[in-house]
């Protein structure tokens, strides 16, 4: 048995590893810490978790989580990049499911998050936790920064696009939509019920800190891309759903083929089969990408559809499937949730 | 006084028109036309008109509908293609909401409706009611097809770039979103709430009818664009949002201020502040299109963000527009409702 | 024209008095307070009012406000208790749509608010402003304490039985359910998307603050009621729902006869046809109550269902009309908007 | 293994099946019949459940279902008493979810359905599926009704009382709530989100058929109760809240201790700590009933909060926890499902 430690387990990231980790078979909860909820028992806070998670909430504290063979960062940005240098030497594996390492350029960085990184060494090292692009690196890596929700969307979407060089890639659009769960569970007006309730909306469309962690994970396939992106607010819970857009320069592909191809044994990207239009339910709790693409009619141009929960494969799920890989456990363990719908 | 018949009063669309009637200084709602609730008082079939709508709907039959001076038709596609002819040769003047008129090529009806059009000879005359667009030939009307949802969203949020010459106008994307209400009142297993509440989805990619409506509109600036719209349906009632994309091909451009002038004397046109991201919630119940438009970060394209109600701008309130236009009221007369906002 | 001041616009109630007096014939809207607010044109934090009132919120201060004719409080509770005294010396009227001037007994405040009353004199001379009750003393009043949203709701429907002596009332219940609005803009985890939506609970099952003003309210009919009142949070935005029961002591009622006569004359309560089911939308954005009454099945009881929009009826809309009645105009001015539905 | 036929599967009962069988570590789904969607592949109807379940739909035939041991009727009322006689004298054991094996007296049966019962010897073989009430007799039958929703959180919510003798039972209320996915996904105009979004109302307040069964269900303590049964439809998709109230009798009780007791033992019954308000989403997609216990305040009434998830405690996962105790198996058997939140 894997012995495990969360770092901020009570936010909506940090509930969803707990929901997950508490039915996987290979892993003990040792740690969950929360600096609001230090003492406080686990299911009080979440009741649906009451009779599966028996852990009391904790304060933060590097000496328990030295114990751990894994620990999980779902705390908000900046948190793990003071922790996780001190863990590692300590021989603990770390997952970082905020920010902190997914950029490689510690100007990039800096750019986008407003301060300089505390430990750009680490940057180098650590590995960016797309297991559809990164599988052999993420078994060996001692450090592995998750995905952000709308990148593991935007990335496995326009992948098998980018790799066969079949699309202006100077020209693709992002149009993406996520549910409120994806601002996680911080209080703030704008994610009132009252204010986000019956009403939709693009925001940050002047630049959105997962562009630049979109753009790098593109760029792995050889290309630099220009892209525009904007995120959308849905009025519901969970799901994000990608738009993707891209014109096409390569005649006479079989599109369906090249996605089926790409993901053929893949455990957790579905390709739908032509046609299809996915929903975001047909994912909710569920660690699948449902993609499908399609011709846009009297047009050049391909559109690709891909849905994800975004608090599992966006997020808890994809750090469990990473947490698999480095453990050397079969990948799909303790992942098989089928979704809920309706 | 001006007397109104509706055809098809008992769908979203002809509640909101009734709503919009009821409180109307200048006019006399005098049949309301429901082949399904014949006989039924408006007030039960809707209960919020209760004691604001004093009549029953009644089978349709042309008799009455001839000593109306005006007939708007909310009724599915067809209805007013086989009704118009008489009644415009009676005097009345007509307004039809669904798409009978509003493609100018009976070819191209034909193609995407899927029947020869019944009176192409109006196809003519008939006005294509965006007043924003055609303000002076609505005026003079005796038939105005009164735009499409979508199409109103996305024409308003395109044109003031179309008509500068300002954008690629060969790699126009369109991403748009429509509550549920878009789809109408028809019983349908795919609007149930279980089926489309929490959840996301775009639809139709293959091919959505109101392509052609959105190339015609366009086209009216001048030139013949290349479009990729792809219309999804949110978990919400009413509100479509249209997210549009364009290469700028003309540089130094102040977006803004382009907007601002475009649309200085229009009523219903709302061009917000810079950087403003409008949501559907601040047109619901109201006229307005609001409208905000941005460059896209490290990328020479705009973005521009275009919110209606759907029901209102979208459908009921724009027909009220030509209404008050073709009958030489103000153009705003009934038509000042402020937004529910929350 | 009448002077209207409002304190604490930045709220949820706030909004609606600004949507309800922009749109009021008789008023100038002089001045809005806000202390979080202040010098930010009310457009720019409520996009929906832009184009309907242009005006700043303004740091509170009494000096603009002693100049107003009515000083409407749609701030937090103890607010107004401790402005009113010196603007009624002034000469302006006021109408509390907070909690400060409800209860008549200090001791009652003082149990249910925690602190005690700063003005216990004025409980004496403020009137309860529900007009279905006091209409004649609110005509007169200087000092209006505008209901609770529930209390409007579950008084308007027990109303008629008590006031006949139809039912046991020691065996009162209210099972009311609210949308989120009626919490407030307050920005509070619990009412956040992720945590209201898409799921329903009760809550304060044991003792909620609308409990005394219900008793009060209904005690206006001559009895002391034995209630069980249990509020819930409806997963949606806009609407009060209130069913009712009741055993029956009096044989042979015509129900449905009691309740058409008592509010036969009131423009702002509608009873519904014998056998109906209030649905909440057919209210949103009106200031109706609307109401059916039914004989529970195989039993003696009578369940009342009533339903209203908790920021209109609920709070801003009766509170114009409270207005209305104070200041001589119309009692129904400004206030007859139709239900927006769907 | 246990080979498991399913009559009916393409309703959200049958979906939820579907979904709870797929990942049961003990059974072989044989046939899934669904005469409108005879052919086409569960996968492709549900695509929640693609990867899991690749069985088609096939139309309903008896003769497959004889080969299996036990078959689930998630098929409309009426269905179950035409094929169950078969079915049992060929030593296939039966659950039905729908409503036909539920009330013990034909005559019952007859005035809330309708028709006459065409198998009414079967009434006194059939069990009422509620472990909770009858474990002993779920363990031996061939036939089991599966309870009704509204009655699973009803029952379990007054029982403990009601065995007591704690309260006047001839004085029960229960205000009860469903979220929409508890009326099946039947085509019907009332269950489009447009109508039933954003919106709340009670139904069927003139007599629900979920009252006799109710009344049944409490009988089984000894005494034959009055209650005042009142549904009510929520804008959300899954999920019920019964709020129940009772006049005590008795004095002195430890509430909460008489529920802690009660449910002691029960694997899906919760009795949360005193002072709580059970949220729907808490067990949404588990097969837990969470139960809180209240005195209303200045009162001598109890109030009893009761939430299921309709589909599952309140259908497909009672069932499964029949099949369960029919079969042998442990009771928890693939129903250990963590609920979904948020």
């Amino acid at each position: 048995m894997i012995n495990i430690g969360i770092v901020g387990g009570s936010g909506y990231t940090g509930a969803e590893l707990l929901r997950l980790l508490a039915a996987h078979p290979s892993v003990v909860l040792e740690v969950v810490t929360s600096r609001a909820a230090a003492g406080r028992p686990v299911g009080e806070m979440f009741p649906h978790l009451r009779g599966h998670v028996d852990l009391e909430f904790s304060a933060p504290d590097a000496a328990p989580l030295r114990n751990c063979d894994l620990v999980f960062f779902a705390a908000p940005n900046g948190t793990a990049m003071t922790l996780a240098p001190e863990l590692l030497e300590s021989g603990v594996r770390v997952i970082d499911l905020a920010a902190d390492f997914r950029l490689r350029d510690p100007a990039v960085w800096q750019r986008w998050y407003g301060t300089p990184h505390v430990c750009p060494a680490l940057l180098e090292e650590a590995v960016y936790g797309l297991p559809e692009l990164n599988r052999d690196e993420i078994r060996e890596a001692r450090l592995v920064a998750n995905p952000g929700c709308y990148p593991t969307a935007v990335i496995l979407g326009f992948l098998p696009l980018l790799e066969l060089g079949a699309v202006d890639t100077g020209r693709l659009v992002a149009d993406a939509k996520s549910g409120v769960s994806g601002a996680g569970r911080k209080v703030s007006e704008s994610l009132l019920m009252g204010e986000v309730g019956e009403s939709f909306s693009a925001y940050a469309v002047g630049g959105h800190r997962h562009l630049p962690e979109i753009l790098q994970g593109l760029a792995a396939t050889g290309v630099a891309p220009g892209l525009v992106f904007v995120p959308h607010l849905l009025p519901m819970i969970r799901g994000i759903h990608a738009t993707l857009y891209a014109p096409l320069v390569v005649a006479g592909l079989d599109l369906q083929a090249v996605f089926e191809r790409r993901y053929a044994d893949e455990p957790f990207v579905d390709v739908l089969p032509a046609g299809a239009h996915p929903q975001t339910r047909s994912v909710r709790g569920s660690n699948l990408c449902r993609l499908a693409v399609h011709r846009a009619p009297d047009s050049d141009s391909v559109v690709v559809l891909s849905v994800i929960d975004n608090l599992v494969k966006g997020a808890a799920g994809q750090a469990v499937q990473n947490m698999n890989l480095m453990c050397g456990l079969d990948e799909t363990a303790g992942l098989m949730h089928i979704a809920l719908q309706p």
